[in-house]
């Protein structure tokens, strides 16, 4: 069966070109097109401080309906004064031009460095040269792909084929993101940010390539389906899919300033998605898509060597599993010892303390790769050799059960190394 | 004029002794005390994983007085059951029996690695030992100071004398921390912790030794005074200096089940602290004592080269302006920033962005070192390999001014490198 990529979804065309934003030369202008009105859907970052393109994205996505996205990497055009909003605009101005839409149908993306005016005039020629290179195949998709990537060393994409009644339906998605990984994503606008001043998993790895200078490394993620399905409802689920993926993993906690999840559905397929198993077929495809490409953001988080999966479960609310997951995860101390194959679980039973919920070391217990350390308020005995030796993984799964209520979660991170440092230490001019 | 130090303040005597908890042969049992029974107060972590002392120290410390201190270091006693409890009594009960006084009149302290059990053989013959050798002059106060170390590369002192009326009174204090650093100290009890289940600064750096193996390094800090003041106000005043000190510190953000301040208070410069002149000189000298410490900590954060000092001000409270410095002092990014002297002030601004209050770039200034490099929402053009170098320097400011009220805070952090991951990383049995 042949892999499921970005443009496997009927309707959908991309384009990655290399317009000289940044020095590699690597594509870093992407073009996204659906022939179709497609139905949309999008999460931003929840950062006071957010760049131009998602103001501007949040706007065109109003009335729940997008024909494509534009982007670009290597400038993020955050804090950029005034001068910002209208570069988005006009991103999305040329993207119209070249297509023969309307701007106000497209959503503009920029991911890199922040406060560097974007390069209006290489963009400009990028994005006329992305509509020009248009197309559904394979290649297409991967040129997309890479067009996103900053301090990436993978390529990552996914994609699942399911069936709503005797249809097939397709959905699929590609992702970026290594540091400044930290997303808190929402389809609404938070209160205060309202202008007052302002499942066949099919991850494909693609080419493995050197790391680049230190970015700001924004998470953005683009998915595509045939399904037919409301804004509304999309809307809804879209939240819902990323608070259990995208909002779920983390680097080093920073969210950027922009983040960005974006569904567009062109319902070629004929499927329609409302109620009863078309939701659930959907909701399930959604989901896998989405936490594959969280989950390859942690695999690929900057100077990672390991994906460490949290399990929080036991609480009474799901907020609070949230909130112990992300200290745990967010631990420097336990990042490190992740990486030094340390069981030095008295770090993540202290985190786990510090969430500022509900959490009782006295109820909680603890497992490192399936063996418990810590039960009941005190430590189980344990072959340190044995499970340091577990802990030489790909993938170290940290169970934490509190005891306290049936609701759980599950968060992603990697470890921490020296490779981080390097990446970001290094003098960015 | 010779140095303060922690026994200069009148009525202290102090000892430390090496009793073998740890491997290295330094001091890792500490015992200080005081002639008078001490007015005392601390402040105690806030993590809901606290270890044994803290529950025993609060009970002692509930009737505002304070006979002495007994400490180890090397083991937490945290995380370790019901066996933790008994063995922080017995602590209590081995320092009075060797110094004629009541257990319930000392504060137990432990710092260490977590999930261990005390071997308390050694650390009995250690307390006893301790309270054989003690004594108040500067080789005490030092023996005091080395005992509670872990990771520390440098012994932590300051001191100040300042005059009451005609009278000189002498506040001074020692301190431990540098890693797992992120105290968020109360005296207090928070409610969901109470038992349902359970100047003239002088600060000695000390001999520089090596690196330990990974322990849990609690912030642990003990002041003296010879000032005489009541229990109620020493209260009020210990958490106030602690939330522009202690509370103002951070290396991994990461609050310890262990962080202790103490101040005793013998009375004997005859100096009575209430109100007007006295109570003004009084806090001066505290804040400067405690901030002195802070600093220490930060200067000596595992793997630290260099201290950041983060002030924000222009805050409509003072807890948003705590929440945006403390967002970008552990922002991962900003400390791998400032470890490369990398001026990328855009990770700076998205750190205050996400610390959830209030925030607007459009209004905010940014120096660095003193060279603007964003303004009213956009970037200020300056010579990056100028401020580059200005930030190749043992102390770097980063002033932050919101524009959206009056509020100030001071947060110190320090650089993070790639010794932070060797020290972290390093497997620990």
């Amino acid at each position: 069966m042949p892999e499921i990529h970005l443009l496997s979804p009927r309707g959908f065309k991309a384009a990655g070109v290399y317009a000289g934003i940044r020095s590699r030369n690597q594509p870093d202008v992407g073009l996204l097109l659906c022939d179709e009105l497609a139905s949309a859907s999008a999460v931003f970052t929840t950062n006071k401080v957010f760049a131009a393109p998602i103001k501007v994205g949040r706007e065109h996505l109003a009335g729940g309906t997008l024909r494509g996205v534009v982007v670009n990497a290597g400038n993020a055009n955050a804090c950029t004064g005034r001068q910002r909003e209208k570069d988005a605009r006009r991103m999305c101005q040329l993207a119209a031009e070249v297509t023969g839409y309307s701007p106000g149908e497209f959503l503009p993306s920029s991911t890199g460095i922040i406060g560097h005016m974007l390069p209006m005039s290489k963009l400009e020629r990028g994005i006329v040269e992305a509509g020009h290179a248009l197309g559904s195949s394979r290649d297409h998709a991967l040129l997309f792909a890479d067009a996103i990537l900053t301090t990436d060393l993978k390529r990552k994409s996914a994609g699942v084929r399911f069936k709503i009644g005797r249809q097939v339906v397709t959905l699929a998605g590609v992702c970026k993101g290594s540091g400044m990984i930290g997303p808190r994503m929402s389809v609404d606008t938070p209160a205060d940010l309202r202008p007052s001043v302002a499942a066949k998993r099919s991850a494909s790895t693609g080419p493995r390539t050197g790391r680049r200078r230190p970015l700001h490394a924004t998470m953005l993620a683009y998915l595509t389906t045939d399904a037919s399905i409301s804004p509304v409802l999309l809307r809804r689920l879209m939240q819902q899919a990323t608070d259990t993926s995208f909002n779920a993993v983390t680097v080093d906690d920073h969210t950027s300033t922009n983040d960005t999840a974006v569904l567009m559905a062109s319902g070629l397929s004929g499927a329609k998605v409302s109620v009863g198993a078309s939701l659930k077929s959907f909701t399930q495809a959604l989901a896998e898509v989405s936490q594959s490409l969280a989950y390859q953001i942690a695999a690929d988080g900057e100077g990672a060597t390991k994906v460490v999966k949290i399990e929080v479960r036991g609480c009474a609310k799901v907020e609070h599993a949230r909130a112990i997951a992300r200290a745990i995860a967010n631990s420097p101390l336990v990042k490190c010892a992740m990486h030094g194959n340390d069981p030095n679980w008295g770090r993540i039973v202290s985190a786990a303390g510090l969430a500022g919920v509900p959490f009782d070391p006295e109820r909680a217990t603890l497992l490192l790769q399936g063996t418990p350390v810590f039960r009941s308020g005190r430590p189980v005995p344990f072959d340190a050799g044995k499970v340091s030796a577990t802990l030489a993984a790909p993938e170290v799964l940290v169970k934490l059960d509190c005891r306290l209520g049936d609701q759980s979660t599950t968060v992603w991170t990697c470890d921490f190394s020296k490779e981080y440092v390097t990446i970001n230490a290094d003098y960015h001019t």
